[in-house]
């Protein structure tokens, strides 16, 4: 922190305004930060602003007063000590690369976001880091079970923030941290972004399962699996084995899979009726990241020659017409009689 | 199998008829097996008999023609393939060294039972191991996501078989494998024990925490404590870590921490709002494993000297008078503000 940071207001750049950076606006301005939620769309901003709500995206809850919407960039980041990048990872680019004129390198930059770049399969310290022009070692990734709309009600939530270097997540953790919002650190961030963005994928095939009857014993066995092959993945991509038994790995998996609240697990439900991908992406009127994030990860194992078999299974029901049915039957398939446990 | 076996029918007994029991009855009746449910209770054996259904523990259901109650427990073991006992914990000695005279040493041991005997601290294997003068390398323990109401509706369910020698979990898995039952062999037997007996720890847990009204976050987080302090005293007790992260680990421990057919969440629930211990338990009418393995996981924390903060609450709390909400708050409470992720 500069010396003039400490003698004015602190404040923070939170970029965009959907349901999770608006979440995250809230806890930063209950921390007392003046919060600056950048967001392209003028009439959101007004809603903020005017309402002191988010109508779209977290409709019935008041927001702080320290919360300013703004359609500024400039105003956003320009003397933020932090900034923290929420915007869907298919807009994370372009968010980035209009931020990056007006950021001081001395702003935390933290992201929040679950998912890969879609054509370029890199996770989002990586897409930053080329934006921002710093090192990825200086960055910071938050992730971990937590439902945007039970933090913005103070609902007790504990979440990860991984950087290279652990004074970043320090950083991070300090500003962050409140009675309600309890913050880890971990040195892991290849696997806290894996971890966050694959979940996604689970909960649509949880959400697929739950659609076409299936009951909690094949839900569990999905999970279980599920974590396996995030962890698969997670290790061949240079991250550490136990991140995935964490609070960013089974606990980001459990509250995605079983909460009502998870919007990826809504859609894999609306699926299993047949209704086809474009129309439920529609009437979620939201980013359904486990989507993009099926293709990618599709691409990924293939890359990293990594078995994904409930990636696998997605991808056929999102891209090639494959029935929701016969994926979840193929999952909980048949085994070979004598088939031993495959953990880790 | 002896020659006898292969050319008459093939009987397996089942002790007792609790509703995992009577699921897992149905399961081997399903593969052609001729099952003796051994209960003490003459007015169940008759139900089932003569009504073709357990209409205490799974109502509504109609049990297969292969099954057969009995209280003669020579008459439900002495020429059985295999013997699965699903006694609840603090019943095991007894019914095993009842069982113990009329058992040939041809028989295949197995058993579903979550929990330690109270006294003496010891799992499972270890208490039918003495009873029934046989070596613990050859008994077989079964586990998994399995709640028994899916089960006896053939719901897709995977379990894990474990012994110390293949053979025998190979040839649990041979009895037990169907289409609907997915059967994995593993070689931990302490990990699969500890881990099946200290879920419904964390399931109680789940049940007050959920009955306070905290939310998803904050049962995901306690969760993914759960599964930590599980692996702790597991693998203290000999286990191997990667069972943990395996389906008699994390998959049992989400399906009886978010589902409404867990007995154990349930007493939980109850108890949130105040009600006393013992009307709960009588209020449930069935043995809630997790209270009784409160107690043992408390004890053996103590002398394998790991660290176990959610079982101590829930000590607190079923033992010593402590209110639930001062026990979820202790588990939720502020932490050091530079606090790392302890895992693994």
């Amino acid at each position: 922190m500069t010396k003039e940071q400490t003698t004015t207001a602190r404040i923070a750049a939170v970029l965009v305004a959907g349901s999770w950076g608006t979440a995250l606006a809230s806890v930063l301005a209950n921390n007392g930060y003046h919060v600056k939620l950048w967001t392209r769309n003028a009439e959101q901003a007004n809603d903020i602003n005017e309402n002191r709500e988010n109508s779209k995206f977290l409709p019935g809850v008041k927001l702080p007063d320290l919360i300013e919407a703004t359609c500024d960039m400039r105003e956003a980041v320009e003397h933020a000590e932090l900034a923290l990048f929420v915007a869907p990872s298919g807009a994370m680019r372009d968010v980035a690369r209009q931020a990056a004129p007006y950021l001081s390198p001395e702003t935390l930059v933290i992201h929040a976001t679950k998912g890969f770049e879609s054509d370029t399969l890199k996770r989002m310290t990586s897409v930053l880091a080329e934006e921002l022009g710093r090192s990825a070692d200086q960055l910071v990734v938050l992730s971990g079970p937590s439902h945007a709309e039970e933090v913005i009600r103070k609902q007790p939530t504990t979440v990860v923030v991984a950087s290279a270097m652990l004074k970043h997540a320090e950083q991070a953790q300090d500003a962050l941290m409140n009675g309600y919002f309890r913050v880890y650190t971990n040195p892991d961030v290849p696997g806290v972004e894996v971890a966050g963005a694959i979940k996604n994928i689970i909960a649509l095939g949880a959400g697929l399962s739950d659609g076409l009857g299936f009951g909690d014993n094949a839900k569990a066995a999905l999970l279980t699996r599920g974590l396996a092959e995030i962890g698969r993945l997670g290790t061949a991509m240079g991250a550490n084995a136990l991140t995935f038994a964490g609070l960013a790995g089974v606990g980001d998996l459990v509250v995605t899979c079983t909460s009502k609240h998870s919007r990826n697990w809504r859609a894999g439900y609306m699926l299993a009726d047949g209704t086809p991908l474009d129309d439920v992406l529609s009437k979620m009127g939201m980013v359904v990241e486990g989507v993009r994030t099926t293709r990618a990860a599709y691409e990924l194992a293939k890359q990293y020659n990594v078995e994904m078999p409930i990636t696998d299974q997605l991808y056929e029901v999102l891209f090639a017409n494959k029935s929701p049915r016969m994926a979840v039957e193929h999952l909980m398939g048949r085994l070979r009689t004598h088939e031993i446990e495959k953990i880790g």
